[in-house]
């Protein structure tokens, strides 16, 4: 954080690091680390099909998609994950028309078992055609609707943990199946995590930057109601709509003495949002903080080449430089410039190269971080009781 | 604007009507309803190819695909359109060796005609295949490099009208060029924008809404400092992006008294984001105003079917309605229980059809709207001097 800060912490660093150890015993995703993938690895083997796809809304798919997004390009991947979440019945059409229905496994995934969007989808796919045990994988609680379901049908379930939430679940057999199932090493993914997750209880450089920060969030939520996440790839995009949910439905609550907390994400992408978002960030009101996220090794030799074009030499130093280099070096001249502003809080997170590991990791981090800031409002991280009202009005709605 | 405020204004109507007036004579996108555009459509009548890559960034993509996006599946389109904007270097293979590169037509697209990403990428693709007067189109500003390049390599070039900004030149040779080479109907388009323009210079009920909610914003913009456009349609995101360029570059500014001002855009999509930011609208803090944007008519029939499934019996009520229906009712729902809540702004926009008329003038509407609270906020929409000292540092580093 480039950003002095002086204030009276009502929480020690140590009382914090209690209550969160004391939070990880009930609250699952904490324990994700230690789960036994085996069964989700060897029902990936089983799969034969080639087209993988989700039914699923929210925190049943983001996740699952900010990996796939990020590493779809740069890993042979044997098979296609598709997502079917919108309702607007014209992308819906146009999506299934590019599938193969025939040669498709179908993943219907509820917490609840009872979301209305994904059961309407998953109706209309089986008009479209028979969902039975040979392609269907039901992922769901233990006896929920859905559930019940899949057992009449003998379809094959897996269960998401009671207390693994849907935001906090990409580490569960929720992300984790799909994932397996395309290719993606789920071993690794458990490495990156576990990383992270031991040294933040060991208290290691982790555990300390992610209370600063979170402190940081806290203690200037007034000022500063607005988090950017800047990420410099095009392929963090599923990242950032992750972290909006994660965010936004974590830490929009009424905390314990009634009043309104509440801290906007916002996700946007570098280097084609310099040419948008960054006018606002600089000149703009300072309510917001910034958080660039770089990738250190892409991995591509991709380069500008070298040819001189008449009328363009002012452009000739660009030649042969790396698209890679040069994507890291607007990221860094936005860092430089919004630095020099002095009066921005801006931090950096740099992962290593484009891999398993270092997505998991990233995303862990802000699962822990945004327990931490939670816990720091006085918030439950982990409900969301402002949407049932919608879900009631809706449903009468239907009904009538 | 479901929302009571009593406030003094300080510029009456009538005063604000007459400002826009006189920058109506100045401010070149305005006018765009009165152009002739004649010529786009004679010179995409003349396009061979079937592929169309339109290489650009921020204002010279966003607003064409804001509307390529909206209408493509609904839509016979005799050609495909692609967008080249980001550096990321895996995203641009991946992108490129999608395209039939000898059946591709190359739109190359920069106001300023010095844009660096645009010219990288560029030069990029023209090391895979000749980029010469028989596949290319260079549309650019008056006597810039770009333009220069294509004279000296005869080149067709269109110029971009040097009144008419980046983020505001959609309904320029910027946007109408490559949406009517793919078959969009830009006459309808212009039809949409002129109705618009008519009511709203001849003070209809355009201009009275308009000036009522740009007051709004910005007699409250310390209290709601985020607008929320929540679409309820998956095809509006190309909107929700441009419209987040628009607000953000435009009332991002330093005003006349060197007060920072600043309306921070949020994008959503209905329904995939009711299951993620609604929480925050709902019970975070009075920081938002929100604005529900519908479709009135999806013209789709798609409709969820009326088989049983056991164990989902609870759903039997949603047999028979129609997608278009119920993403519609998910809208409605939204939007009664924020209004429920009587503290949180919201107002809903509704547009005929998934047709030109209606998302262009859903974008002028947005233009003007812009406009006028620009000018309540004593700022200038229309430069964007915050993201100058970034560039200059970043071509530091290159040159270095």
């Amino acid at each position: 954080m480039n950003y002095t800060h002086n204030f009276n912490p009502t929480i020690s660093d140590e009382e914090m690091f209690n209550e969160i150890k004391k939070e990880s015993g009930n609250i699952g995703y904490y324990n994700l680390v230690h789960q036994d993938i085996n069964p989700f690895k060897e029902y990936a083997k089983s799969v034969k099909q080639t087209n993988i796809v989700v039914i699923g809304i929210g925190g049943s798919t983001l996740g699952t998609y900010a990996i796939y997004k990020f590493l779809k390009h740069s890993k042979k991947l044997d098979k296609k994950l598709y997502f079917l979440e919108s309702t607007d019945p014209i992308e819906l059409k146009s999506k299934i028309s590019a599938i193969d229905l025939e040669n498709s496994l179908f993943i219907v995934i509820s917490k609840s078992g009872t979301t209305l969007e994904t059961i309407s989808i998953f109706k209309y796919i089986n008009s479209l055609i028979k969902c039975d045990k040979n392609n269907t994988l039901v992922i769901t609680e233990y006896n929920s609707k859905l559930s019940i379901y899949a057992k009449t049908n003998n379809i094959k379930t897996f269960e998401i943990p009671k207390n693994v939430g849907g935001r906090f679940s990409v580490f569960s057999v929720v992300g984790l199946v799909p994932l397996a199932i395309v290719g993606i090493d789920i071993d690794e993914i458990i490495k990156g995590i576990k990383d992270i997750y031991d040294e933040f209880f060991t208290k290691q450089k982790v555990y300390i930057k992610l209370l600063k920060k979170a402190r940081f969030f806290a203690e200037y939520k007034n000022n500063f109601n607005i988090n950017v996440v800047f990420s410099y790839s095009s392929r963090l995009d599923g990242f950032n709509k992750w972290y909006i949910q994660l965010w936004g439905e974590s830490l929009g609550k009424v905390d314990i003495n009634s009043t309104r907390q509440g801290l906007t994400p916002i996700g946007i992408i570098g280097p084609i949002d310099q040419h948008s978002f960054l006018q606002l960030i600089v000149e703009g009101k300072r309510d917001k903080t910034v958080t660039v996220i770089k990738v250190d090794d892409f991995d591509s030799e991709l380069k500008i080449p070298n040819d001189k074009l008449d009328g363009l030499e002012e452009f000739d130093y660009l030649q042969n430089i790396t698209f890679a280099s040069l994507i890291n070096k607007q990221a860094d001249a936005t860092i430089e410039s919004i630095n020099n502003l002095d009066d921005l809080p801006c931090d950096v997170i740099t992962i290593a190269g484009v891999n398993e590991q270092s997505i998991a990791g990233l995303m862990y981090e802000y699962e822990l971080l945004t327990s931490i800031v939670a816990k720091f409002l006085y918030i439950n991280a982990y409900d969301q009781p402002g949407v049932e009202a919608g879900k009631i009005i809706l449903k009468e709605k239907l009904k009538n």
